[in-house]
């Protein structure tokens, strides 16, 4: 992250992302402000954006005007802050803390957090299904619905997060481990990558196939990533307690390979991240920048 | 229900959408086992399944073959059973007996429930957008989407949801009342009907209209039966507490208006229901029947 450039190219997305978000939920109906309030609360105003610009990334590395790639950047997002708060919940993490605020059910009740998350999940289908040009073609808008709802389901987020649920306090083996994350973390960065691909018209080919492994790998590289800050990190840093995945005897990868190791393994689907953008020639440059980021990041 | 064609179409209705429902839940997956059992626990052997047989009647009334109906019957139902999942969570209504057996969290824990429920709703989305004959065109099936996005969200029953959360204990007018019925369980037996129109090709024009509008009033006659029944009802033919609402001092119509007025109530959204139909001709009379059927049914 030293490239001014890149940078600012960072900067100017994320603000894009939070002007989409906040107009994407700007539901006006006043029978449900406590709903609305605990989504737009958990959503706007926080987090890394990872999601959304890989998404505009891929979107422009396939030669997409960022206006067509604006809906599914909010629908990963939504998607991901949905998970985030059902993980928060008491009955999964009992998390207090989440992006440097309280999490959604200490700063409004259970009941509404868990009714935030569902609804945040009906409205990145809905925006995927209905916002963006009216020229986008309706076999584009359901190739996104697809790879979407095929990538946070029981094959993807949903069905890791349970295997998750199920290792607790078990020892995985590294192979158990690398699938809870590629289906718990990296499938929807995966999506990410291919919906910025599909919304230009790149659905399938030569271009598809190499996103879909950069997408598998920059997610397994982020996920590894995050293990490592949880040993290492602070909580300024993080947003969080760091420590929490210890704590709760999650099996990580440096609680199974160690730190070092740990490292190494990420740096390796960093590299393997960047390989596989070949066929995009220099129209990749962007997304390679990303995976040195998501393995160099503090936070 | 004292036509015995009708009730064998319902019951043969019935073994369709079970069939169906089996083999969407059949995910091939050893890794989440426990999440896999807990969605077909919830969604298979029980229920009336109303919805999905108002996609299958809608659809037939417009004349489509049940081929085409499957995938948005079995996307109607994985939707109504997430929900209740989700309902019946000890941060929601805490519940430990539906359809007659033990509430999704009390046959399994917590966690997996709440990620059943999540699994459930992207699975409906993932049906609606993959399966059935590959001759669907993309734009019905977009629409289908969009149909059901829009219908369970904050402006459909994820937001009547949250208006039921903040009138606990509170007096509400009949109109809030039925603001709330109409989005909470109204939106997606609407959304049912007009699944099975889009289905058949039925986007928009006169049965299109005429749908929406019988939808809507077929789901406040549900929703106000539900009422009387939990005034009325049995443990037996409920499968669920009685009372409940009163108990929970949750505001219902037979509260608010008493058990006759109810009634009274109930009958006249069955009859606009049943008007509504006119532009159908005879091809509404299933329609019409299970109109009749919402506010005569006993469970």
């Amino acid at each position: 992250m030293n490239d001014p450039a890149f940078e600012a190219r960072i900067a100017s997305l994320r603000a894009r992302i939070e002007t989409v978000l906040d107009r994407a939920l700007a539901l006006p109906d006043s029978a449900t402000a406590q709903l609305r309030a605990a989504m737009r609360y958990s959503t706007l105003d926080g987090g890394k954006r990872l999601r959304p610009i890989l998404v505009y990334a891929s979107g422009a590395a396939c030669g997409a005007a960022p206006e067509l790639l604006d809906a599914p950047a909010a629908a990963v997002e939504m998607i991901h802050v949905y998970s985030l708060i059902h993980d928060d919940l008491p009955a999964m993490d009992d998390d207090d803390l989440r992006r440097g605020r309280a999490t959604c059910h200490r700063a409004f009740d259970e009941p509404t957090a868990l009714l935030a998350g569902d609804a945040l999940q009906a409205h990145a289908f809905e925006v995927l299904a209905t916002a963006g040009p009216a020229s986008m073609p309706a076999d584009v808008r359901l190739a996104l619905v697809r790879e979407l709802a095929a990538a946070i389901g029981t094959s993807g987020m949903a069905g890791g997060q349970a295997i998750d649920l199920e290792a607790v306090g078990r020892t995985l083996d590294l192979a158990s481990l690398e699938n809870m994350h590629r289906r718990k973390t990296g499938a929807l960065i995966r999506a990410s990558v291919l919906l910025g691909a599909i919304a230009a018209g790149v659905g399938s080919g030569a271009r598809h196939a190499a996103l879909a492994r950069y997408g598998a790998e920059i997610g397994l590289a982020f996920q590894i990533q995050d293990d490592v800050l949880d040993v290492e990190g602070s909580t300024a840093a993080l947003g969080k307690l760091p420590g929490a995945d210890a704590a709760r005897a999650k099996p990580t990868y440096p609680s199974l390979v160690g730190l070092e190791d740990a490292r190494r393994l990420a740096q390796a689907a960093r590299d393997r991240a960047i390989d596989a953008l070949a066929p995009l020639g220099s129209a990749g440059g962007e997304l390679a920048q990303l995976a040195r980021y998501v393995v160099s990041r503090e936070q």
